[in-house]
Parts: C-alpha cells; structure tokens; sequence
C-alpha cells in the first residue's frame, strides 16, 4: 500500500472552494482506497489531504485522469503552496 | 467531523508487534468514519496513524472502550513516543 498526508494552501478566502474542488474531481479513481480532505483548525488556507492507494503507481497514473488534470487545471489559481508532506506505507486489517 | 493526524514511536524492534495492536484493538469504535494505520518509511520506529470521527466526543469516548483500554495497556511497553500531531477537520463528501 502507498500513502500520502500533506497539507495543500489555498488562497486568502479561497479554502472552500478549494475543498469543493478537491471533493468533486477525486471520486472515481482507480487504486485509491481512501482519500479525505480537512479543514486545517489552526490554518484558515490549510487544507489537510491524507490518502491511501493500493500501490504508488496507482496515485501516480490518477494525476494523469482527466478528472484530476479538470481539477488541477481549475485549482491552480486558487493553491497557494504546501506545507508539510509525508509519504506512507499503510497496514491495512486482514 | 473529527480528525486526528499522528505519528507515534514505538520502543526499537516492535514497530511490527505495534502494528498489530493498533488494528486488533481498533475495529469496532462507535462514531469512527475511519482509522488507517502507516509504516513511516522514513523512521524505524514511525507508525502514522489518521483518524477520521463523527464528533470528537465519540473519539474521547473510545479511549474508555475495554478494547481500546486493553490495546493501549498491551501498547505502553513498546511505545517510545508521539512525534507529529495534527487536528483536521474532515470534510466529506455529500
């Protein structure tokens, strides 16, 4: 398993839009087992994403869904950075 | 929602031994949406834990579940430490 946590940006007032964004473009991909996205309490930009793919080249290949690029491409404007990240291995119950 | 984004340390050697612990005793919390946990491929001893809760209430509530009791009575000896700890607000999707 492959796994993600990262904490994405958004700009001043745009971390709404943003989640909608995240929410609406990443419900149909391959290999994802769990992707959720959270309102960062300390951080009104953050926006914590954690994920959980069945292998690293299933998240890889879903960055080039058309989906996902419609998502990229609409949230470019509004990402304002990354904070942290962290690459996971998951243990997922038997 | 509720969310907890951890790292926790086990004492050398019982990364493993910890693993199994936290997903024996974690299996059936009320109010939990979801709770992954990840070998930190980066430390030994790392073991991410994020956690996804209807209400932080019903998160306090499980640390008095006898399972969960149980699990963190068998986890004391072999855990090191808490390193990372981030408080989400998850958003879902409709």
């Amino acid at each position: 398993m492959y796994g993600l946590i990262g904490r994405m940006l958004s700009v001043d007032g745009q971390r709404d839009a943003l989640l909608d964004l995240l929410l609406e473009g990443t419900g149909e991909m391959p290999g994802c087992v769990s992707y959720i996205v959270a309102r960062d309490p300390k951080d009104p930009n953050g926006i914590w994403i954690t994920e959980v793919w069945e292998t690293q080249a299933h998240h890889m290949a879903s960055l080039k869904l058309p989906a996902v690029q419609t998502t990229i491409a609409k949230a470019r404007p509004i990402i304002a950075g990354f904070a942290e990240r962290f690459e996971t291995e998951p243990v997922l119950r038997s």
